[in-house]
C-alpha cells in the first residue's frame, strides 16, 4: 500500500478521476440498468456470506485485541442473519421508484422557450463513515439507485471487511456493465487519504461525514468541497398548558426510552407551569418506571418532592445524552417553551403536546428545527417513518436536505431548455 | 472603529447573534409586513438620492485617488437614474410571491401522521461582495422579502455608499417595527471581519459570495460554513450536423456577442465535422463582423483559409474570456462534442443547436451543466429570464441551488408533522 502523503494523494486523485469519468454515464443509465446491478449484489452478498465472515472475523480479532468498546464490536459484528439483512436491503432499494429524470416544474416563458427543471444525480459523493461496514453497502446502494458515483472512506476497524464488500460490489457493476469507477472505497486508512480528498472540489461535489462529532466537525472544518452534516439531535418534548395528560405521558415516554441511543430520542422536557402540578408528578412517574434519571431545574424540583431528581446544570439542557437521562424545566409560557427550545436544541426533532390548535401553530412556525410534532413522538424523524424507502442519514445542515435524506435527496437539478431559435 | 482581531471578532459575533435572533421573528413575519418594510425602502432610497449622491461621491474620489480601473469605477458610480431605478427594484421585489410558507409536498402516513414539507427560510445569510453598491441593497431586499436574517459584508471602494445604504435600511425597519438585526452591514472593512464571519457556523447558516473568483475561493476554501458559489462561465454553443443553419449563425452570434462581459455569454464553439466546411465560414464571416477573434483549433483551420484567425492553445478552451474571443474546434461526432463540452465547460450553460430531437435529447442527458438549451442563446441563464422575477446569482454549485437562484432558493424547508398520539 501506499505510504507517503504524495503517493496517497495521486492515489485518491486518480480515484476521483474514475469516479467523475464514471458519474457521466451514470446518469444516463436506466432504472433497469441500475436494478440489475444491484440484484446481482444482492445475490452475491448471499453467496458469499462466509468468506464474508471470515474476513470480518480478522477485523473482529484486531478489535478484541486493541480492547475496542462493547457497542464498537457490536456494530462491527457480522452474522449469517445480518448478511441476508444487507442483502434484502439492497433488494428493497432496487424496489423504489428511480429518483432520475422527474420534471421538477415547468415553466413557460412569453417568448416560446420551455424551461423544464428535472431532477439529475448530484454527480460524485464521498462518504466517510465510522465502524459499521454494512453503512458500505447502503451508501453504494444508494448512490447507484440515484446515478451517483460514490466514493467510500470507511473505518479501519472494518477495513478487511469494506475490502470484501469492494470485492462484491466490483463484481456486481462488471457483470452489468457498469464502470468500476461507479463505486470505489479509498484502500488505505491512512489519514492523509482523506485530507488529500477534502481538497479534490473539480471532481467530488458533495461530502457525507456518517459518524461521531469530532469526525463530522473534522470533515466540515477541512473540506473544500460542500458537506452535508449529519451531527446528532438534542430534541425535547414541550408539555403545554392544554396537553391531553394520556397523550403526554405515552408521548414523553416513547421519545426519551423507545431506543435511547438515537439521535430522534427526546433530551429534553419542557413543562408549562400551568400543568406542571398536576402532570410533571405523573411523568416523572412513568419514565422513573423506565429507570430515567431526571435532571431538573429549581421549579421542577419544587413539584417533585416525592421524586429522586438530581439537580440540572446548562449544560444538561445542551447535552445529547444518548442514555435514560432526561433534562426537565417548567416554562412560563408557550413563547417561553419555543425560545428553550430554539436556545438548547440541536434543530433535529421537537414536540408539542396540546390540544389547542392555535399553540400547534405557533409551535409549528416559532421552532426552527428540521422536523416539528404536534401530538406525536420525537421517534419517527427517519427515512423509513417518512415513507422514503431508505436514507443515507439525517441532515442537520439547512442547505440542499434537511431532515432524512432518501434517494431524492442525493440528487440535484438541471434546466432543460428547449427553444425555437431563441435570441436576446 | 475596531482594530485588533479580538475586537473584530467581537464586534462581528455580536451582529451574528442579532441577525440570529431577529431570524426567528422574521421567519414568521407576514408578506404584508415584510412588504411594508420594502416600500418605505423604496420611497427612502428616493428621499435621499441627494445624501446618496454625496456619500458616494466620497467613495468615487477615494477611488480616483487610488486610480482604481474604469469599469470598477463604473460600477461603484451612483446616478440619481441608478437610484430611482433601485427604488423600483425595491418595488418589485415586494410585488413578488412570498416564498414562505409553501406546502410543498404532503406525506399521509398508513398510521395516521400527516407530513408536510414546508418552505421556510434558511435563517442568517452572509453575503460577500465587492465593488457594486447597488449589491447592498438587492442583497438586504431578498433576504428580507424571504425572511432570512442577512450579513452584508461589500467592498472598501464602496464602504462610505454601503453605510449610507444601511441608514435607510436601518431606518426603514425600525419604521415598521422590524428588528434592526434583520439587515446588518459589517461596519468595517477589515480582513478580520471576514474571517471572523466565516467561523461562525453556530449563527450563520449560509455563505454567498459575489464576485471575484479570488474572493469566491477565498471563500470556499476558509468557511466552516456552507457556500453556494456563483463563480463565472465557460460556456459552449455546439453545432450539430443536423443544424439549421441561419438558427446556428444567430444563437452562436447572439451568445458570443450581445453582451461579451457576462457569465453566460458563449466562450467555446464545437462544430461537427459534417457541417463544418459549410457552415463554419458562413459562421466566422458573421462573427468577424461582430469583431470577434477566432482562436481554432488547425481542423477548423483548414476550413477558414479565407479568414483571419489564430491558433487555439489547450488552455484557450478552458478560458473565460469576457471578451470579443472565441475558442472554435470541430468535433467528430455529437458524443464528442458533448465530450468537449464536459471537458472545458465549467457547467454553466451550454448550447446544441440541430434540427434532430434525439441529439437534442442525448444533449440534454449528456451535458453536466446546469442549463442546457435546445436551439436557443445561453444568454437566457438569468433570474428574470427565468421568470423568477428577482435573482441573487447564478449558482455554479450542485447542492441546494443551481443555475438561477431566486428567493424560493432562498429557502430551505422544515418538516411539520400533525398526530393523534402516535408513537414508536
Amino acid at each position: 500500500m501506499e505510504t507517503t502523503p504524495d503517493k496517497i494523494e495521486e492515489l485518491v486523485t486518480g480515484i476521483a478521476q474514475r469516479a467523475r469519468e464514471a458519474s457521466f454515464t451514470l446518469a444516463t443509465l436506466t432504472d433497469a440498468q441500475k436494478n440489475a446491478a444491484l440484484l446481482t449484489l444482492a445475490d452475491l452478498l448471499e453467496e458469499h456470506t462466509a468468506a464474508l465472515l471470515t474476513e470480518n472475523s480478522k477485523d473482529l480479532a484486531a478489535a478484541h485485541a486493541l480492547d475496542l468498546a462493547g457497542p464498537m464490536v457490536e456494530r462491527l459484528t457480522f452474522t449469517p442473519e445480518r448478511i441476508a439483512k444487507m442483502a434484502q436491503g439492497v433488494r428493497e432499494v432496487a424496489a423504489l421508484e428511480d429518483p432520475v429524470g422527474a420534471v421538477l416544474e415547468t415553466i413557460e416563458r412569453p417568448n416560446g422557450l420551455l424551461i423544464e427543471k428535472v431532477r439529475v444525480p448530484i454527480g460524485v459523493v464521498g462518504i466517510i463513515f465510522e465502524s459499521r461496514p454494512n453503512v458500505t453497502i447502503d451508501c453504494a446502494v444508494l448512490c447507484l439507485k440515484s446515478g451517483n458515483a460514490a466514493i467510500l472512506r470507511g473505518g479501519k476497524e472494518a477495513f478487511h471487511t469494506n475490502t470484501a464488500l469492494a470485492g462484491l460490489i466490483a463484481q456486481a457493476l462488471e457483470k452489468n456493465g457498469i464502470s468500476d469507477g461507479a463505486v470505489q472505497i479509498i484502500p488505505t486508512t491512512d489519514r492523509w487519504a482523506l485530507n488529500a480528498l477534502l481538497k479534490l472540489d473539480d471532481l467530488v461535489h458533495c461530502i457525507i461525514p456518517r459518524g461521531g462529532e469530532s469526525l463530522i466537525r473534522f470533515v466540515a472544518e477541512n473540506s473544500r468541497i460542500p458537506v452535508i452534516k449529519h451531527y446528532t439531535g438534542v430534541c425535547s418534548v414541550y408539555v403545554d398548558k392544554a396537553a391531553d395528560a394520556d397523550l403526554a405521558e405515552s408521548i414523553v415516554v416513547n421519545a426519551k426510552t423507545q431506543r435511547v441511543s438515537v439521535c430522534n430520542a427526546a433530551e429534553n422536557l419542557f413543562v408549562h407551569k400551568d400543568v406542571a402540578s398536576t402532570l410533571l408528578p405523573r411523568l416523572a412517574k412513568a419514565l422513573a418506571e423506565k429507570n430515567v434519571e431526571l435532571r431538573v431545574d429549581p421549579v421542577a424540583d419544587s413539584f417533585l418532592k416525592d421524586v429522586d431528581t438530581v439537580p440540572a446544570t446548562e449544560d444538561d439542557f445542551y447535552a445529547e445524552f444518548l442514555d435514560y437521562i432526561l433534562a426537565v424545566k417548567v416554562v412560563d409560557s408557550l413563547e417561553d417553551g419555543i425560545a428553550n427550545i430554539n436556545k438548547y436544541g440541536s434543530g433535529h426533532s421537537d414536540a408539542i403536546v396540546t390540544t389547542d390548535e392555535a399553540a400547534a401553530k405557533k409551535f409549528f412556525a416559532g421552532v426552527d428545527s428540521a422536523t416539528v410534532y404536534w401530538n406525536a413522538s420525537t421517534r419517527f424523524t427517519d427515512g423509513f417513518e417518512f415513507g422514503f424507502g431508505a436514507e443515507i442519514g439525517i441532515s442537520t445542515d439547512r442547505l440542499h436536505a434537511r431532515g432524512p435524506m432518501g434517494l431524492r435527496e442525493l440528487c440535484t437539478y438541471k434546466f432543460v431548455i428547449t427553444g425555437t431559435g431563441q435570441v436576446r
